[in-house]
């Protein structure tokens, strides 16, 4: 006989079981929902693209360019699984640039792989939730996305003052960078990169990255930036501009910037995210301006911001920690052009579905309503099969899930089935109901209530509580009696 | 500059937009709400899977089995995008054994990918339903299955009398063919394979496919079962057993098959999906026995069944055709036992999401209820644009969709863009309406309607038809009157 393979999943991918499914599902119902309302258009696109089309363009450059699924197709061709929701979209976008509207607002809701060191919470295929404006270079087209974001995590049940979204711009810094004679692409990316890390390392390890570079505690050594210390000055001085106020952020922003072309634009584009955030009625408590915020996206060419979940959740030691970011995005103008030539302003955000459903969950907030399981009508006479499917039938109809016990085993094993689904309620039509015209109907919810707190296990059988034979036409009342009041 | 790539999907691979996805949601849900009432919860598994536990229970044997989109992982182990539901159903049940409730019922809605030559209509990713029962050998799941799998193309808008499920079992072909004393493996499969062409060439090419051997209109030979003459005749006796009413066709069955333990066995269990049936209150236009059935995978054991659009549709040159087979299934009772060397019986159905939504689109049933845009708020004044967004904020505050136009073009593009989304109206926020403190609404619909009947398009520009200005608080009342009766 031939060896039998070990029944496992690839590393960094999962199954996910009901109750995960049902809260994926209803925040992603509930996100659609708000996105429609802002006039976004659901789209699918296939989960595989010619390589090509797919570019280069991985989250970060910390990645391997090769961090995708690929593969040979039959004519020869690399294709590859998604890695995100935008490089689809610009193919989508350019192959379809006649005939659709513009701008064009679209969400997705959709699989992406990436191909990574699989590690613990760090899969390889997840639920991405996106949501981008193609072909609208206003600021307040970026200034929708995050009203509508924060919205959205809303609706998804972080209560509000739960999230908070920080927004910055990258002209901003490019434009400080430029007043500061930095001109070079590289040392810019490693100014970004020194910044990004201020959470973590602090103002004095950011000081280091900035200019001549720093040794960590393990004595490894990161090349700085190399700025003057002038301009390292003037790079905190900027990233601390942040304000609890984002009129308040604007003006001290005005001070720290000023002089470059690029600067006053980029603080141009808060002045109007700023409004049409008050005209949406989005107060500070919801989106506020915060310069340290990077985004790891290299293509971002505008505004950038980030979705906070400050609600405290507790780690697998159960010490309270903050969620921090669940998601994000930014303008992008650049990703279209790869394939017409023609630059076309682009901006989108994007969060991850099972990420959000995970916050929710270790903030407690998934547990109110565990997964109850169907009615379970006992079977223990063969020739009685058709009756049982007529009462199981008859509570489907009433719109109460239910179903005949299908295994073999006897009445002790049907209970513990029941009680390992979750069942709310058996149903017993024995000899003795039959003849009476009866139905037995037993709540299991109150026998675990009762058998969690008797002593006398034997005497509780025996008595037999949360049991009851009622006429075989209050079937359904009598159910709905027990049902009643749980979820 | 780099060589652009061509914007476009790899072959074999579609982008959906919202109407479509719209229709399949609508599926989906609808079917879920009925599985779920059946008791079967939801799992999603992985979409890769390491090939050794995906097998080579490809659907049938006419497919390569390398039809899979396969690659080798990092530690050099090959793994595949998942081809159906029910390979990774038996990999989980294999892996959770010990803790799962048995019978396990479980449903699942997911992507699956075959790497094989796309063609018209044929796509390589697509959506399908699953539902199955593991761990019970009874004949009432099979029936439940039948039963739901009817229930679920009704909830999804097939109505009452135009899908029909066709029920046959291996066990009766099995023990006709044991008691004719063919026992070869092979010789059992083409005389399946046989069976399978009786829609297509009728009793006379079965009789040839079933004995010698058939030469087709081009010439090509297709190797027959050698069946004897006898054998042939008993065969096509039992395949034509098929009467309208079940009890009638088991009675007539009983007299073809009788004489093997199989066919007896096979029988009993028809009885007993009858009788569950019954017991569901599935008459006989819902669901029939039907001894042509054969159904496609070679790993079935026991009851198959297959699920018919009788839903008149129109093809591409506008010609009446029936649709025929959305979905099926059987039982299998292998497939565990791939893993874990203990047999477990197992039955399932599946069907095809996108396919059900293009039946029912087909049958004109999507038509009803076309896809609406939002209401625009147009945007011609950059100093109101704080304005513009109140207004879109207060409309989907009502729960009205609605959205900013982002665009920078001017007033007729504006109009040409709400039309293109297909808005019902656009809301239009002037100096002299704010002046007014009103604001001025336009039906589109009502515009769209009088454009296409109107032969002076001057003159119905002129009388503004569909455009009414209302004072500012009564936006949301004119526009719920206008958007009223609608979609």
């Amino acid at each position: 006989m031939a060896e039998r393979p070990e029944p496992r999943n690839p590393k960094g991918f999962i199954d996910k079981r009901a109750a995960d499914i049902a809260a994926e599902r209803a925040i992603v119902d509930a996100v659609s929902a708000v996105y429609e309302r802002y006039g976004f258009e659901p789209l699918a696109t296939s989960g595989f693209e010619y390589v090509d089309a797919l570019g280069k363009f991985l989250p970060d450059e910390d990645r391997p360019n090769d961090g995708v699924f690929a593969l040979k197709d039959d004519d020869e061709q690399w294709i590859a699984l998604r890695y995100d929701l935008t490089a689809p979209l610009a193919r989508f976008v350019a192959e379809n640039a006649q005939t659709l509207p513009k701008p064009f607002r679209r969400y997705a809701v959709g699989t992406v792989w990436r191909n990574e060191k699989p590690g613990p919470g760090r899969l390889r295929e997840f639920v991405q939730c996106d949501a981008d404006t193609v072909g609208s270079a206003r600021p307040e087209a970026d200034a929708e996305l995050i009203a509508m974001m924060a919205e959205g995590l809303e609706a998804a049940g972080v209560e509000r003052g739960q999230a908070l979204v920080k927004i910055n711009s990258r002209k901003l810094l490019n434009g400080l960078l430029t007043s500061a004679g930095v001109g070079d692409e590289g040392q810019r990316l490693r100014v970004l990169r020194a910044v990004d890390k201020l959470d973590r390392l602090g103002p004095e390890g950011v000081t280091l990255l900035l200019g001549p570079g720093r040794k960590d505690d393990s004595g490894d050594f990161t090349r700085g930036a190399g700025l003057s210390a002038a301009a390292t000055e003037r790079v905190l001085a900027f990233v601390g501009a942040g304000a609890g106020q984002r009129r308040a952020t604007l003006d001290r922003l005005a001070n720290v910037i000023g002089g470059s072309a690029e600067g006053d634009e980029g603080l141009a584009d808060l002045e109007h995210i700023h409004a049409t955030l008050g005209g949406l009625g989005f107060s500070e408590d919801r989106a506020v301006f915060d310069p340290s915020v990077v985004r790891g996206l290299e293509y971002y060419t505008g505004a950038v911001f980030e979705a906070d979940l400050l609600l405290p959740t507790l780690d697998e030691r159960g010490a309270a920690v903050r969620f921090g970011s669940v998601g994000g995005g930014g303008r992008y103008d650049d990703l279209v052009a790869r394939f017409t030539g023609e630059r076309v302003p682009a901006t989108g955000g994007s969060f991850g579905v099972s990420r959000l459903a995970a916050a929710l969950k270790a903030a407690g907030r998934a547990e109110a309503a565990p997964r109850r399981g169907p009615v379970v009508v006992i079977a223990f006479e063969p020739e009685a099969m058709g009756d049982y499917f007529a009462i199981a039938g008859e509570l489907r109809a009433a719109g109460i899930p239910a179903e005949v016990y299908l295994g073999q085993s006897g009445m002790r094993a049907q209970m513990r089935y029941a009680d390992r689904r979750l069942s709310p309620a058996a149903v017993i039509l024995g000899g003795d109901e039959r003849a009476a015209g009866a139905v037995t109907i037993k709540d299991l919810d109150l026998g675990r209530e009762l058998a969690g707190g008797v002593a006398d296990n034997k005497a509780w059988r025996e008595d037999r509580p949360g049991q009851v034979t009622v006429p075989r036409g209050e079937l359904i009342a009598e159910l709905r009696r027990i049902l009643g009041p749980r979820p």
